[in-house]
């Protein structure tokens, strides 16, 4: 191999005040990132800007996707943007047998190099990722169908955080036994003390399968992928078929920095599949397989968490996302809040309340008492406002992703009484998009037969507005919803103490994350890494949480040589 | 509940500064115990001397163990000493419809106290447990058949160091995030910066089984009962149905000190078994369990695997472990250790080593080249020479467990040639207690039907002399002896740098703990808390380590609950 042109002379000089203060920002949960968020910020010091990262994007068009992977025995790739256009990128498509090996080939020398050496490889896979974020945001929003603004940020530097963070996760994880030889003397009375040499390394587990999703490519798929390379773990990773290309935008960066730090750049590799092919399935039980990281379905994540029992597996399935409204001093700022909760993304987020429990007999508020379809009526007025105007609507909504999400919109108008109504936003740049504002449905919460709804993930811009006897039985529907279905995010308004505490017991005791009375430009759907945990993976919604020690320890193990001194 | 007599303060001052030290010592990994191993140093500050806990011992015997858990609904017990005598003991026998809602219900005190409170009260249960070593070191030895001097050191303060272990793993996991609540503002360019205030809560997963084993009730349980205790959960143990002794006295002083501290005293209950009952499986797939910690068979550690799938399960199950012996410049030194590690309870360990890889055509050392032929007599005068004296070989091997060892150590001499054939040796203390030394069997490594022999656990003082064509050949041995049928230890001796290196990047690419040439006073078979690992989690042998971050990790959730600033 040739000498390395990135030593980890230089990698520390770029990144290790950068390491330092992820460590330190996961201890304190303060905000931070070193990774612009404004698009203007790009241009300098060999960032892309605006236009360069889109002529980048329109450059991958059209063409195969070149990667240089061992094994490659055909090409594949069909992705149509959710916005219209066929991206016509087709990828290389792998014979494992002879992939999955090349894969383990650099494992030796990539655990020679340490914890820290491989953290700092990390961190330069993901500065030239952000110096790209503008080519990445086209990519993730033509495969996701997010708005531009969203898949900047979202798809760009808070993806990247959330690599980052795993990254200072696994290096604090890694770093917890002694670097070199540790001494050991244990004092036997009168006698010569007995005395070891301890040497202390973290090893791989194995290969990493990482299991991208379609809404979130990157942002859901960054933690496993940099928490696994950190420890060690070649990653093999396996797209949505429908969201490859910020995905092998991603692999090919990390193989170009890979062999210029001097490794084996199959230690990241892809593996595309064809249409049906279904190789995830085939993958995960694979021997070589040891770790899995997995965003998507319930069906196949729990099908991985009962067959894949070589591997560690971590999953974020579906879970119900619940409000509880019981009162506010801000009831135009809650309505505002949840509003524009409901809207992002077209409600394509895990994050996105679904279930808005209301006391049926209504509300205290600093407007005065409201009662429950007042709120309900409110609600959608409030959303019916801020989605008014279509170049608004199209800058939150972005397009459905695919066409289940838009036969479930469709569907939901059936279950209840419609609050608001979902209406089409015509995209002037992209006509073809199928946007569409949120629905919210009226459920009597008391209703037997309502319960099938409200008690079933609805992925998509669809919210149940569900009328409750009072807020002790909203509680109990929390509990229950939390405990039977999962939740990623609970939100609560209320302005009394006691709710409040009774709110956080229900959470605590189900393991779910609250946010109480956001009015303002904090939503319940989004997370800020170093600070936010994204999930509690102690629901059904997710079995790890983003980002915790849990998620990177068992990675790897530490393997001890001790020696007579 | 009535006021705590053990407040947070006064147990802080009693225990801080050891959990300190603790906390230091993880990271250091130097030598460390804040628990006595010599006998003599017990009797004052309130602790039993060697009578006084020999008289609490037989105080036990014939009675029933009064433990007043909710739901007791009989009493059962049927324990009979390796040495001969039966123990007379009953215990109570829960109903788990009672006794587990019973258990849950000062979950939330518990959960409020926070980390170090929880850590505290745990080093207080376990101060109480030291203080009482003596009495242990006999319920220990009439259990598990060690002799006294081990049953006092490994399940006494070795038992209690790997507990104080495991809540300083503990308490370092939950205290990542802040204690009270975090200010997090994000700034906004020219506008208002958003602000939260975020409170960050660890969280119990559910109420965790601790299922005990036969030969080490203390030391492989205490890990597992503390960190699960530690991190908030309630904490059941199952003891072996032959070893509940120990474990029933753990229980009682937990209960007493969660009580006097004014918690819940039923955080810690005992779910003693009648004969055949098989309680463990029916406990392991309840709901309310979400952790198991166990020590056992590879068969049931499997099922828990594969069907409590409700619960985090910690294993530690069978593994073939292997020393090779390549060559050496104390050849003395290497069989004496060798010796003694063979010997030590009559080879009952999960670490004692069982296939010594030998070349056919011999090592050099300094004492000259010796064949393989020699090196094996050698060995086996070796240990003629340590348990030569009855006297000393009593106080070595304790007794066989159970009459399952005693047909494995019979049935081995017919597994090939008998290097060094077992022999009885009386108990004056104890005529009926059944007492053997270690026999040795040379088998050859190229016939394939010696493979069935050496690569299976053949636990008990059976090892196998098994002649290889080449270091090379021994390597690959080990190689596919960790990785298909798992190890808990390897060991190696070696005079060539080249072979060091070989024999390490076996064991760092199968995940195995490797001790090299040891010839003095200590021994591959046994750990130290703080500084070794036990396993390495990474092997057929066992799906976890005593001790380190994945063992506490997911024991517990953090939930966040945020606030609009």
């Amino acid at each position: 191999m040739a000498a390395a042109q990135l030593t980890t002379d230089r990698l520390a000089d770029k990144h290790r005040s950068t390491l330092d203060q992820a460590l330190d920002t996961i201890r304190t949960r303060a905000y931070w990132s070193p990774y612009p968020e404004h698009p203007k910020a790009y241009g300098e010091g060999g960032s892309l800007d605006a236009a360069a990262g889109l002529d980048a994007y329109k450059a991958l068009l059209d063409t195969r996707f070149e990667l240089d992977q061992p094994g490659t025995d055909d090409w594949t790739g069909a992705e149509v943007s959710p916005y219209g256009p066929a991206l016509g990128v087709t990828y290389p498509h792998a014979d494992i047998d002879v992939l999955l090996p090349a894969m383990r080939a650099g494992m030796g020398a990539w655990r020679d190099a340490g914890p820290e050496t491989r953290a700092l490889v990390c961190l330069e896979i993901l500065a030239r990722i952000s110096a790209r974020t503008h080519e990445f945001a086209h990519a993730v929003m033509h495969t996701s169908g997010q708005a531009f603004m969203m898949a900047f940020q979202a798809g760009g530097p808070h993806a990247q955080d959330r690599g980052l963070e795993a990254v200072a996760y696994a290096y604090a994880e890694q770093t917890r036994t002694p670097a070199g030889r540790a001494d050991w003397s244990k004092p036997q009375g009168k006698r010569e003390p007995l005395e070891l040499s301890k040497e202390f390394t973290p090893v791989a587990r194995g290969i990493a399968l990482m299991i991208g999703c379609n809404t979130f490519p990157t942002w859901n798929g960054y933690p496993g992928l940099f928490a696994s390379l950190a420890t060690g773990n070649p990653v093999l990773v396996k797209p949505h078929p429908r969201a490859v290309l910020p995905l092998a935008l991603t692999v090919r960066v990390a193989r170009e920095v890979l062999a210029e730090a001097g490794f084996d750049p199959n230690l990241v590799a892809l593996a595309a599949e064809r249409p049906g092919e279904g190789i995830a399935k085939t993958l995960a039980v694979r021997p070589e397989i040891r770790i899995i990281d997995y965003t998507g379905s319930t069906a196949f994540g729990d099908w991985l968490e009962a067959n894949a029992r070589q591997a560690q597996v971590y999953t974020e399935k579906a879970g119900v996302n619940t409000v509880v409204v019981d009162s506010t001093d801000d009831y135009k700022g809650m309505l505002s809040n949840l509003a524009f909760s409901l809207s992002l993304y077209s409600g394509q987020m895990c994050t996105t309340p679904q279930n808005l429990l209301i006391p049926r007999e209504g509300i205290t508020t600093d407007q005065g008492p409201k009662s429950y379809d007042e709120v309900v009526a409110d609600l959608a007025g409030a959303v019916g406002g801020l989605l008014g105007d279509d170049a608004r609507a199209n800058a939150l909504l972005g397009a459905l992703v695919n066409p289940d999400v838009k036969a479930r919109l469709e569907a939901a108008a059936g279950l209840g009484e419609v609050a608001l109504a979902s209406r089409e936003v015509a995209n002037p740049d992209f006509p073809q998009a199928v946007v569409r504002t949120p629905v919210i449905v009226k459920l009597d919460g008391s209703k037997p037969d309502a319960e099938a709804a409200y008690l079933s993930e609805c992925f998509g811009p669809v919210s149940f507005a569900v009328s409750v006897d009072s807020t002790a039985d909203a509680l109990e529907l929390l509990r229950r919803t939390v405990r039977e279905k999962g939740a990623m995010t609970v939100g609560a308004y209320t302005t009394s103490a006691e709710t409040e505490r009774a709110v956080e017991e229900v959470c605590l005791e189900e393991s779910a994350q609250l946010s109480l009375n956001l009015t303002g430009g904090v939503y319940v759907n989004q997370t800020a890494a170093f600070s936010d945990f994204h999930g509690s993976g102690g629901n059904p919604a997710a079995n790890a949480a983003l980002c915790d020690g849990a998620f990177v320890s068992n990675r790897f193990r530490v393997v001890e040589v001790r020696r007579q001194a």
